[in-house]
């Protein structure tokens, strides 16, 4: 990639999300009012690749292209429309206020800015669908990354494509693994779809995040291969309404609290999470008026509750039952749902 | 139950439903523009008990209070509530143009008419939630009679009750066997709960009937008692997605064929239903503009078509499809979805 002849500057801003929201297991995405910010500058000259990194995991984020994750996607981009390399004279500063590992789309935030990244270096005006088709090439669970990229309340599916059609597609690790590298393969057109469902703005995100990270393929692996009918039906009736009930204004306590339980991972996560079933089974609405919900935030280890009002007490009872099964360390964040999603704005 | 002191004339009207649409597997139903009618006099003096029938099943359909499911179930309501009998001078005529065991909720519309006529009989003035509760007493699967109920799209789901709740509860079976009682239980309050989800109104059902039944059991005993967590996420995924999508309007076939789209009850279904799945993959929106999507109606066998045009076009596509199978009769009705649910008017 050549140097431009006139320097550009520009920002880039992802949302971080939340995703499950108690029966939706893959398919429901929050986004949420605490943002991953990219300041870029692409140079005429100067120095060849400079990132900073300011933010939560400032010790422990990678920051070499070939390792970091924005900047592998942005070059899985990059490269998929003909250019192998980023632009000679690069500055990014990251700084990511999101915590690592805790279940609130960190990596998700980090695949769509760097997919936005790819999008503005390359000047390549790729297409709202066509930005998630790219996010979903690195990241195969739609959830968090559409929340992310579109904003919102999003519902996400992921298409099933033809084995004529998947022949060409790389595993995501290998993918991100290849860069950067000459040509590798566009996506598939259309992977994921989704659409955004109402959310009544009265209801706040409380994020409840204790000191410890929980890796999602860890929490994925606990979950089992089958599920009984029973279970299955369970999510289907709460899944169907919650996707509803979230969007009506004033919302319903009574309707919303059993809309948000789950029998798909929560019960199964329990053992990763000191204190879970207890959290889930204890802070009701009947003990705190306002309270509309509480479930996992994505895999975990961050408990999300939705309410109206009193978010410090009820954050506040949550990181008394963590206490009492020793997680001594937490803190929480009063969140807002976010209309927009994931910006690029040039400066 | 004493006869009133002047007589009393009243129209209960409860329309058909579909339920499942695709991926919504005991949880979606739509209520549809096809209305079981009952026609009742309450009078002060006369013949007992006269019940007469017109319409679909007017051969089959039993008439004693003790084995009509309408009566049964209203026997059931008036029971729960202190009266252990219909009142002594009864006239009822049913109009049924609902076709019983083709995935119309015939059933379903029965259970609820009988609840209204409980209810209007013994002059309960129950609300809509608690009417819910006792058809939900008769019919365990909340799909169709919510639907049926409350009119328009609905998704509901089935609360978990506590083992002391249900202590008390008898089977469905087993409560209308033991109708004319004295005391039957009342049933658990908010046994179930629902929301009325969006409707864009240029889309109407298409109802493609075939001329064979199939009972629910039977096609609930093809079912497996496992499913793989893929399966359970391809369904999670299409039915957040569609609970949406049907309420955008213009509605955008590419979102809504995809999330129609079923793994759960659909292909176990297809050695009941011949020629099901080439209805189901042939007849797309590229081939018959206007098309949504297309999945069986209930249970089955009546195939159900969303769609906003060429309405004729595409029922005459699924009934050569089922020629080609070796069904040589069935018929089509287009329908509208109706905004109202079931009804009891004093005439």
């Amino acid at each position: 990639m050549k140097a431009p002849t006139t320097p550009k500057r520009f920002r880039i801003k992802s949302p971080c999300s939340t995703a499950n929201i108690g029966p939706g297991f893959d398919v429901l995405g929050i986004s949420l009012s605490l943002y991953l910010v990219l300041d870029v500058e692409v140079m005429t000259a100067g120095k060849t690749f400079e990132m900073t990194y300011s933010g939560e995991g400032a010790k422990d984020v990678p920051l070499t292209p070939e390792q970091n994750l924005i900047t592998k996607a942005a070059l899985y981009v990059l490269s998929a429309n003909g250019i192998s390399n980023l632009p000679p004279f690069l500055k990014i500063h990251v700084h990511n206020p999101i915590p690592l590992g805790r279940g609130l789309g960190s990596s998700g935030a980090a695949v769509v800015s760097g997919v936005l990244l790819g999008n503005a270096l390359g000047e390549l005006k790729l297409s709202q669908e066509r930005l998630l088709d790219y996010c979903l090439m690195i990241e195969r669970h739609p959830d968090n990354v559409a929340a992310a990229l579109v904003g919102g309340f999003v519902a996400s599916y992921l298409s099933e494509l033809s084995p004529e059609v998947l022949k060409g597609v790389p595993t995501s690790e290998s993918l991100l693994e290849s860069v950067p590298s000459p040509n590798l393969p566009q996506p598939p057109h259309g992977i994921g779809h989704y659409v955004r469902l109402g959310w009544a703005k009265e209801i706040k995100a409380v994020a409840i995040v204790p000191q410890f990270k929980l890796a999602t393929a860890k929490a994925r692996s606990v979950l089992p291969d089958q599920y009984s009918r029973h279970d299955v039906i369970f999510n289907f009736q709460r899944l169907a309404v919650l996707t509803t009930a979230l969007g009506q204004s004033p919302p319903s306590p009574g309707l919303i609290f059993n809309a948000m339980q789950d029998k798909i991972h929560q019960p199964y996560r329990k053992t990763l999470i000191p204190g879970l079933p207890e959290i889930l089974s204890t802070i009701t609405p009947e003990k705190y008026d306002g309270l509309l919900g509480i479930c996992l935030s994505g895999a975990g280890p961050t408990i999300l509750a939705l309410a109206t009002k009193n978010f410090d007490e009820i954050a506040k009872a949550a990181q008394e039952v963590f206490k009492q099964h020793g997680v001594k360390e937490s803190f929480y964040k009063v969140l807002d749902v976010v209309e927009d999603g994931s910006t690029c704005v040039y400066l």
